[in-house]
């Protein structure tokens, strides 16, 4: 039983340790610099001018968005100047592709990367770091925008292996393909039309592609793949969910390289 | 971005199709009847008696709670007798065990179903179902209590498939396995101690069933399984996704069946 009216509070509460920032302009410099800011508060009511870019930013960086009434913001401020919005930040570190690249060279092993090009479910996010975990990947990559970036519920859903598993956000996914396979790296992306899984040859240096729910691999990131895997289906319907898939392929990988 | 400020209003308005039940003892009975509760609304505020009965069979089905305003009950009430609590129902008609026999049957196919013990989040109840229809498995069984039902998100969640894969509610999910190993199924349960899952012999009729987020499989139903199979783990977290472990689990049966 879950009681929805309770949870702003408990959030709130939970995230008093986290990194706040108030005020219109301050947010929109957050957002603009790169900061992944995991939840805006908004003030309920009409709005105008900067309050407006704010909320793009938010849509464009796939941030969660709650309205509160003036008094709840008036209790949550710091400076007493919020202006109508508070950020609260990620704590979270990302780590530079140089280090997922230099983890796979110290364990003495082929590089395996999982790449996800526009997953913007915080629980899809989560699980498929779980699965990077297991599956002994040596990271995970996101890209900047129109994709969901290490918030609280991407934490917990990874059950905790964010502290793990290292995150590696970058502006252009294409830019990174190019620049890893220079070190050697093979790449294959999942869609329905490629070649079954089970037929692929997916040992070595590879980084495994998963696209976005709903519109999959974007075109520019699969014309740079080697290899394009399909799942068997052996239903009516189209697709499995993003992170049951990424679980799939990374085990198929996994299955392969420990033959 | 979600504006969830915006999301009781949005969901009454679509739920505006399904069954309703206004007031204490009708929604209790609804409860008592086997009828599967969707969502409550609850009058914000203090309560007493009957209404701590509804929030009792609210938790032990798993259903979500959403506590209103007065005023925003009265507004959704159809009878204008609502005394504090309104229940969507889901419309959905569950299969009988039967049915998903005479599936497999029909298809001339041992008989592949997953049995989920105890699945509480309705996002992966929902991507499990998407798994069983694309692994061509025939049925889904889920248990009455403390487990989520086919709600609204699942429907969401599964990608349509429930409308192709049957799913089927128990009392006793131990009584239902002893009943199918009669009719020549083998059950096989995942569990980190297990066999690795590449070793086992998982052809022929088979049950795969997959434990309670965070527990796992209960002592019961495992000490009835024939087969642990465990997924490898190469990395530092104890397990994965419990809708990404139903996915690799089902595939590797999937490919055992079709090699």
């Amino acid at each position: 039983m879950r009681r929805d009216t309770d949870r702003t509070h408990r959030e709130i509460r939970e995230e008093s340790g986290s990194d706040r920032i108030e005020g219109r302009n301050a947010v929109i410099e957050a957002f603009r610099s790169g900061r992944t800011v995991e939840r805006l508060y908004i003030q309920s009511g009409p709005r105008e001018g900067a309050m407006n870019t704010v909320l793009r930013e938010a849509d464009k960086h796939g941030t969660t968005v709650r309205y509160l009434p003036k008094d709840k913001l008036d209790k949550m401020s710091e400076t007493g100047r919020h202006q109508g919005v508070i950020a609260v930040l990620s704590a979270y570190h990302y780590a530079e592709l140089e280090d997922v690249m230099d983890r796979a060279r110290q364990k003495g092993e082929d590089p395996f990367l999982l790449l996800l090009d526009g997953i913007e479910d915080p629980h899809n996010l989560g699980a498929i770091i779980r699965t990077a975990n297991l599956v002994g990947a040596h990271g995970v990559i996101i890209p900047e925008n129109r994709a969901v970036g290490i918030t609280a519920t991407v934490v917990k859903a990874s059950a905790g292996a964010v502290h793990y598993t290292p995150v590696v956000k970058v502006t252009n996914m294409v830019r990174t393909i190019e620049q890893l396979k220079k070190e050697g790296l093979w790449f294959v992306c999942a869609d329905m039309d490629g070649t079954a899984m089970t037929q692929l040859n997916m040992r070595g240096p590879i980084g495994l592609v998963i696209g976005a729910e709903g519109n999959g691999v974007s075109r520019l990131v699969r014309e740079n793949c080697d290899m394009v895997a399909s799942i068997p289906q052996k239903g009516e319907i189209d697709s499995l969910n993003a992170s049951v898939a990424a679980g799939v392929l990374a085990y198929e990988i996994l299955r392969q390289r420990t033959q």
